[in-house]
């Protein structure tokens, strides 16, 4: 069986673990998540053992909670998102695929016989969920950028139209950060006369980006969503994963129970739910605010763009779309990828361009990728 | 738009949030979470956003995780729970609930016509599990002190013998710390030849007291389980909820996918997946070992012992099963109920004698219970 550790080995072991993040902290340009934020002044709260079971607007028994806090980062999405306060819910989750899940359970609940239509560059995790959740699917082609291809998607509805329909709309698509056309999909629902319809939104990162630029794709509920999913350690950081859900009030009665034991409802997907990282996103939140967040993101841009262009003065294409911080461009050797942490599929890579990611990353990097390619091509001409 | 806080106010609202832990600390006897940690050493690894993104056992592009410390903490517990290593697989989960929607959607897709049978003493997330996994299910009556009523069960299998089974065996029920006849259930399979089966255990609490007693129950895979989902913030204690999942390893392939994106395989249920839990279990675990383990629900025993002789002393009936830390009485006042955190359910209320739990909390608490009774019986006398 398990023995005790002797303290000194115990303590050298986790000093021994800081320095490996420490130093790979140094080349984290491939994921989504911000690495610049200073939460310290929370940890005592880690000194509790806090838990946010039940609904966070139903009080509870178990009072050491953060509900207070967790309305309150619901409330500011609710304003990110444009969603109407009195006619939706949601709460905070442990990340971008519990909150799709929440919604596909949510719309295979309202519409049970329904098919979800859900694009080639689609986030992995749902693939995943539709087979948890057991509802027929039907995958509609992406454009070479990464949007829905639409005319696939009418020919799709088309086929089916008899059957209600579940839309993934992807807000900033996993690979390339591309926004799938949501007024095409409702005008495509609409042409195929689909009565009984229902849109989740997966804004894991750009639901964070868009309510702060000046010409935001349409992505929110004003622009006919049903519900969203947005990543918290992503745009904002969080050392946790985490994220939020938002639904329309109305749909939420589908699945909620009363539950005595802990004096709440039982509306979320987990049952002991973290408190600590509601309180994370509503301090870097409350720090910045509406304004700070603007400043970030345009700051985020310059530094995509920046990239861009020392891409292209090294001769090698890359790109972004509008609005987006994910830098598209060749796979470059398993070296590099491993080196940087880099997200690649198939032929395509990226960096995204995360508060953390300075330019003088940047200029390292790019020189690298450039090195790396005349090397490639070196070894190809001597063949 | 939501505006950023002045950051003394940003301070003050921590500070006064720290202080409401701390006083709700001291009254915290209802809810089966030890209190009693010290993970202030490990506090520096949430300046990093780590991510456990994929599987445990499989290395990924994302360095900044905690991989190998997690294969540690599951390989303590294949130890605990008696699995065959090369057999069996596992991680860390957000908490009890994930872990039992994991053994159930395996369980589900091995036999996607089954029926799950589970008590009427099972915890509250099952029904939702069940609902959101989509599978049909029925409720077994639970006996007065909470184990599963095994003729109710031999009747329900008797009349749905050409399905296959799924049973969740509860190891350890809510309310009242029952454990369901493991062997009871497997013989009730046999007795009506029911070819098709799969057991999962539910040990949120007491799959980390079991391995600790000289006369344990029968719970673990030796004992003939198929998967277990257990808490890492109830026995050990964690400032986030948290769990471990185990389940066979050829099993899991009907639910496993690649994806290069991460260049993980997808065998869990989130996506990014919490770092830091897993470092907080493996710390305290290997900070106490087995024999501190041991020591520690030793001491819960006696705090438990101890507050059934108190209750008796004032002539209130108050009792425990055998392994178990949940002390079982009669739902007090609302007041009562508020104040000490209880958890309820109809007339049952009970306090679980965590190790954060003292004797002189005991006491205090002991007395206005009876109070509060004497109260009530001189206003029903009065009446």
């Amino acid at each position: 069986m398990f023995k005790s550790y002797n303290p000194y080995k115990l303590e050298d072991k986790m000093k021994s673990l800081h320095h490996f993040f420490s130093e790979n902290m140094e080349s984290f340009l491939g994921y989504p998540c911000n690495g610049k934020f200073d939460y310290r002044s929370l940890y005592p709260f880690l000194d509790y053992p806090l838990n946010n079971v039940g609904d966070p607007f139903v009080s509870s028994n178990f009072a050491l909670n953060t509900h207070n806090i967790e309305r309150e980062v619901i409330e500011i999405f609710q304003d990110l998102t444009k969603a109407d306060k009195s006619e939706t819910w949601g709460y905070c989750t442990n990340g971008g695929t519990e909150g799709n899940m929440y919604g596909l359970f949510l719309a295979r609940e309202i519409h049970p016989n329904a098919i979800v239509y859900y694009s080639d560059e689609t986030h992995y995790s749902v693939n995943k969920i539709i087979k948890c959740l057991n509802i027929k699917s039907t995958r509609v082609k992406a454009l070479p950028k990464g949007e829905m291809d639409l005319n696939h998607l009418n020919q799709l509805l088309y086929d089916n139209q008899n059957k209600p329909a579940i839309i993934v709309c992807n807000v900033g698509t996993t690979m390339k950060g591309a926004i799938d056309d949501l007024k095409g999909i409702r005008n495509a629902l609409k042409k195929n006369n689909i009565k009984r319809s229902y849109i989740h939104a997966d804004a894991a990162l750009s639901g964070m980006i868009l309510p702060f630029v000046k010409d935001p794709q349409s992505w929110s509920f004003a622009d006919g969503i049903d519900s969203i999913s947005i990543s918290g350690h992503k745009m904002i950081g969080s050392p946790i994963p985490c994220g939020i859900v938002l639904a329309k009030s109305e749909n939420i009665d589908h699945i909620s129970q009363e539950v005595e034991y802990v004096g709440s409802k039982d509306t979320t997907i987990p049952g002991s739910r973290n408190a600590i990282s509601p309180v994370f996103l509503w301090y870097q939140l409350k720090k910045l605010g509406f304004i700070g967040f603007q400043r970030m993101i345009k700051k985020c841009f310059d530094v995509a763009d920046f990239s861009i262009k020392m891409f292209k003065a090294y001769g090698i294409e890359a790109w972004r779309h509008n609005n987006s911080v994910t830098v598209v461009f060749k796979r470059p050797s398993d070296y590099l990828i491993k080196k940087w942490q880099l997200a690649v599929n198939g032929e395509t890579a990226h960096i995204i361009t995360m508060p953390h990611v300075t330019k003088r990353k940047i200029v390292s990097f790019v020189k690298e990728i450039a090195e790396d390619k005349k090397r490639a091509l070196k070894q190809v001409s001597s063949l």
